[in-house]
């Protein structure tokens, strides 16, 4: 059997990452960054060294990269890194998993010793364009989850995304800075009503697509 | 309150599709392709024509395409979309989220007619390419889900995509077919063993990162 390299959502004693589970509080976010155009490695590789990683863990790999640390912090850094991304005119999506409280989940692989203001606050402060964005919420081992995604739904009318149900997600519109504070608002809810929660989100600019 | 167009995970009285759920057999999934190429627009155009979507419900808008139907022929219908999209040396991803199951689902929205041969079966018998794989499974409203997803772990190990777990996720690697033969097979399995699930996954192929 191979030797996970981390953790994963598994506590199964038959499985080398049996019996482990964060005491810490350590959120986390794995994201793919999708620029449609072939100068993507440049756009990619500028805006992950662009971004101030200094409050989070990170680690890339050929797939996605992922931040962990306090939930403002990873927040912080996932919009920082899509604003450095942001190019007029090219466009975009991002695929993006924030996560807390998997069973599986280890103390390892994070940083929580930042305090105060976030590195990417001034760069995420001076950015306003639109973004078409899907969510999908997956709060994990409770029969009522349902309760939980209808509470997000109303969220999101409250915030004025506009929120319209799709197959499988929600579709929500913004400027970015009001789509990210609601994500963080819907993580903020989610770890302070289930053990462990997943929201799934696309955000996209640039689409050439008219609806 | 805004009307949704279609259904969502939800069927709380006090929103407007409550008490909605597919009796029929339906299941879906939501994907959008992403080639890093500034030829994309042709790309993702070309692919989704020249995919025969004949045995299953389709519809698109600006973040992504769903197809519904049966298992097989949603499965058929995605694999030879990604085929058709593949171009040698464009890197391009997949991002993909079959579903069954939703207590808001309905059944409307689909396509269960077809029988015998999927459609794009020739197409696919013909691919051969190597995929990086990612996958998260949510096994949703029962306690017991992380067995579901050991189980599910060395079903990747049997079939020999050399499973590794990072956090928040698993990868994996393989020929296109067997990675889609494995998504098809956790998808059958996830339907006989829980009421709800979603299986979110991405197909990476002509990555520029070395590992």
């Amino acid at each position: 059997m191979t030797e996970p390299k981390s953790c994963c959502c598994c506590q199964r004693e038959d499985l080398p990452w049996s019996g482990r589970g964060a005491t810490l509080d350590i959120s986390g976010c794995r994201f793919s960054l999708y620029p449609m155009d072939s100068d993507f490695v440049s756009i990619i590789l500028g805006a992950l060294e662009k971004t101030d990683t200094s409050a989070v863990w990170s680690q890339s790999d050929a797939l996605s990269t992922v931040y962990r640390g306090k939930l403002p912090y990873v927040v912080d850094a996932v919009e920082g890194l899509f604003i450095n991304a942001f190019r007029e005119g090219v466009h975009m999506a991002l695929e993006c998993q924030f996560s807390k409280g998997c069973p599986g989940d280890c103390d390892g692989d994070s940083f929580l010793g930042w305090e105060g203001e976030a590195p990417n606050a001034a760069v995420v402060a001076g950015a306003h364009f639109p973004v078409l964005c899907k969510i999908a919420l997956y709060p994990m081992g409770v029969p009522d989850y349902i309760d939980h995604i209808a509470k997000v739904w109303h969220m999101a009318e409250d915030a004025g995304l506009q929120p319209t149900s799709i197959h499988y997600a929600t579709r929500l519109t913004g400027d970015v800075q009001d789509v990210f504070r609601y994500l963080e608002s819907v993580c903020r809810l989610m770890e302070q009503s289930v053990p462990h929660y997943i929201l799934h989100c696309t955000l996209s600019v640039n689409s050439p697509t008219q609806e």
